[in-house]
């Protein structure tokens, strides 16, 4: 049944959205954003009805300097009861500084495209989860969750199209090291709604009970369309970065990961229902430009709500 | 049965795209675009395979002075076999000038939300009902088409969302004065998908044999979104304006009209087709931004097509 007929029949969709804005933007900002900026970021956006935040990443300084204060941080932030405070982590170095900040689950990121994983990671796949072996071999006993991410799920700038075989190789591989769960992401904004249903549907089929989210990049405008699109084959839990921020290294100009704002927007005004109040983000992404130093890819804060009402004024002729 | 199940059912869907650039893009630039580039953006646009070209607008020079040659225009293009040539008229004089140049079709609008018809056209709607019965009139024996455009058909800036029943009313008001073909235009890009998907399934099922466009907009980042929606409820004909101008006045730094090459992009992706050579289009959509002295909302001019593999080189992290 689509989407659109079951939404009409009365059908009730709960979603779960995760801001990654504190790390998957942030780490490609220029300008450093100050420790006490990023704690009161997340701090706002614990009180606005996200499931998840990706706080921060316990990578080299030297790799991504934006997120040097990452233990600080996730030291210094108030934790929301219902809320997940995710960090993402390369290593089993990371994984320690992760433990030792009682981070709530930890994210595990692989590109399932090889070379992008060698140019992104500079590790083979067999590389990266032989290090994934070691993290949850440091992590057992512990409360910490662990999600793996498959990253360039839908396709690989350098590889192409990423196959349904491999989608289930690199899954298989998470489950068998113990992880909990399981991101399709679509990291460089390549993947079309017509993909992302038939492997939504595919994923969901063949391991029925496996949590799946799904982080989607608006590199090539799409984003909003294939969140739909997973959706409608089933997906309940989507990452996405308030302002949009976090932008493709290979296509300057082009959009970042999907707006929080914007998808919750499209969702709430579709009648499905995501938790997150609205407002409230919108309140901590206006301060955004100024925080960051330049404009953001984010719709809805320059254009307003669909139900926003204008008074009239001066309209210029338009059709 | 979803558009996502039919697709992979082995449903074949053809769609026609239409060119709103020349009009809609660029009666909103602030520069002055040379008559002999208008004409050759579109001879090269003919050339794509686009079911249709809004060429210009015979409105008057000093509300729109950009398309204030629009005789000239319409005059001097080589008329492609297959393409159809548009104008927008707004008026009586408008529909003369169109018919001195043997234009294929005219583009009439009328806002449905009263308010945005005073704002932009400075008449009521039942002003611009009886501006149209003198089209109308005019036009009696002459082979020419003529379109009717339902503007704000979702969403009023001022007045707010539209009902089916002012849907029907403008369509009836539109079908008694002998128009040929519809459009419904997300003007200022308010439109939800489910609202896309009920608005196109009642219309059309209201008037099953009348030859439907949809005209979205991307202001608030759902306009590929809404693509879908509509053709899930069986619309076949798009407007979209190569490079996405075409903005929104009430919203600053927003994206205006769905891009052509995106649109595209997306839909043949899905393996939809469209019939139009991406990139070709692409090729023309590149000589815009120094045309026009600005960047374009369009992202696949900058991201390049999903398939368009790159070689590895120096990449920062993301996932």
């Amino acid at each position: 049944m689509s989407l659109f007929s079951a939404l009409a029949a009365g059908e009730r969709l709960q979603l779960a959205i995760n801001e990654v804005m504190t790390r998957d933007g942030l780490q490609s900002e220029v300008l450093f954003v100050p420790t006490e900026a990023k704690i009161a970021l997340v701090d706002q956006l614990s009180r606005t009805g996200l499931a998840k935040i990706e706080v921060t990443s316990f990578v080299s300084p030297k790799a991504i300097p934006n997120l040097r204060d990452a233990a600080e941080v996730m030291a210094e932030i108030i934790r929301h009861p219902g809320v997940t405070y995710v960090a993402l982590v390369p290593n089993v170095r990371g994984a320690e500084r992760a433990l030792a900040c009682s981070v709530d689950e930890i994210n595990l990121v692989m590109s399932i495209g090889e070379e992008h994983n060698l140019a992104n990671m500079r590790m083979t796949c067999a590389q990266s989860l032989a290090q994934f072996a070691d993290v949850m071999s440091l992590l057992q006993g512990s409360p910490m969750k662990v999600n793996g991410t498959l990253a360039t799920a839908f396709g690989c700038p350098f590889g192409g199209r990423q196959s349904d075989e491999r989608v289930r190789w690199a899954i298989d591989a998470y489950l068998e090291l113990g992880m909990h769960s399981i991101t399709l992401a679509d990291t460089t904004g390549m993947a079309f709604p017509r993909q992302v249903y038939e492997r939504v549907a595919a994923v969901r089929s063949a391991y029925p009970q496996l949590p799946l989210t799904l982080h989607f990049h608006n590199t090539r405008g799409m984003g909003l369309a294939n969140v739909l699109a997973a959706v409608e084959a089933g997906a309940r839990s989507f990452d996405a970065s308030l302002g949009g921020i976090g932008g493709c290294p290979y296509a300057p100009g082009a959009s970042g990961n999907i707006s929080t704002e914007d998808t919750v927007h499209m969702l709430e005004g579709c009648g499905i229902a995501t938790g997150v109040d609205l407002d409230a983000l919108l309140a901590i992404g206006r301060e955004l430009p100024t925080l960051l130093g330049h404009d953001l890819p984010g719709q809805i804060l320059k254009a307003g709500k669909s139900s926003e009402l204008r008074q009239r004024g001066s309209v210029k002729a338009q059709s």
